[in-house]
């Protein structure tokens, strides 16, 4: 594992939460993306060569909104980069973690990724993260 | 704020977890310090440029011990570095942010340190924290 790429922040109102950790950080977000298949709205800044993902469901069944209604807004996952998520899912599974997607899926952010289950990781939600080359334009 | 320094997981068992973590990383902690005003044993993984702290209850009074008791096993707070901590407080404070140490107090890993009320940070705990000089030999 390369760093800690980013890490996920789940908040009941994005608005909100962009001004909030505007102040907190001295400096806007970057960037805003919407991830259908997660059902959540994201928002972005950058701290040192790290990452703040605030992340906002869509809908009640998003595990965001899951996740408020169990532990309150608060931090979410960790996720960190890798070179190779295919060769870390293996070697991590060797190692008796439960990897939730055996076969990585496509993230937020232009990334390959695969979260680790809690009960594996002493209750930390672990993402791995693999950056794709930018689409040729 | 100049990076993330650290990310303080709450542990029930040090030794498992660094097991764990140990695993996790594919690389052994490079630290265990006992910080008795916390009430806490931790110890340290570096990823990137970033630590990872697990921390352990010494007692069942301390706040790790009351915040596992509350919420579990888990991410606790994150830790941003930053250069002049009462500079800081007092940005924030204006800011409208509750700061719990208006003067910073001595943390684990040779820093001064000072926390956010979670309350007023969207659920998360956040440290700030300064490094100390190191003591001359």
């Amino acid at each position: 594992m390369n760093k800690i790429e980013h890490i996920g922040i789940a908040v009941k109102h994005l608005k909100d939460a962009n001004t909030l950790f505007e102040k907190l950080f001295g400096i806007p977000n970057y960037k805003v993306e919407e991830v259908e298949s997660e059902g959540v709205n994201t928002s972005f800044f950058k701290v040192g060569d790290t990452k703040i993902e605030l992340l906002e469901a869509t809908d009640d069944d998003s595990p965001i909104a899951k996740f408020i209604k169990k532990k309150g807004e608060g931090i979410h996952h960790i996720a960190f980069d890798v070179d190779d998520i295919e060769a870390e899912i293996e070697r991590l599974t060797k190692e008796g973690f439960t990897v939730i997607h055996k076969t990585p899926k496509k993230g937020a952010d232009n990334k390959l990724v695969a979260f680790l289950h809690p009960k594996s990781t002493n209750g930390v939600l672990i993402e791995l993260c693999q950056e794709l080359p930018l689409p040729s334009k």
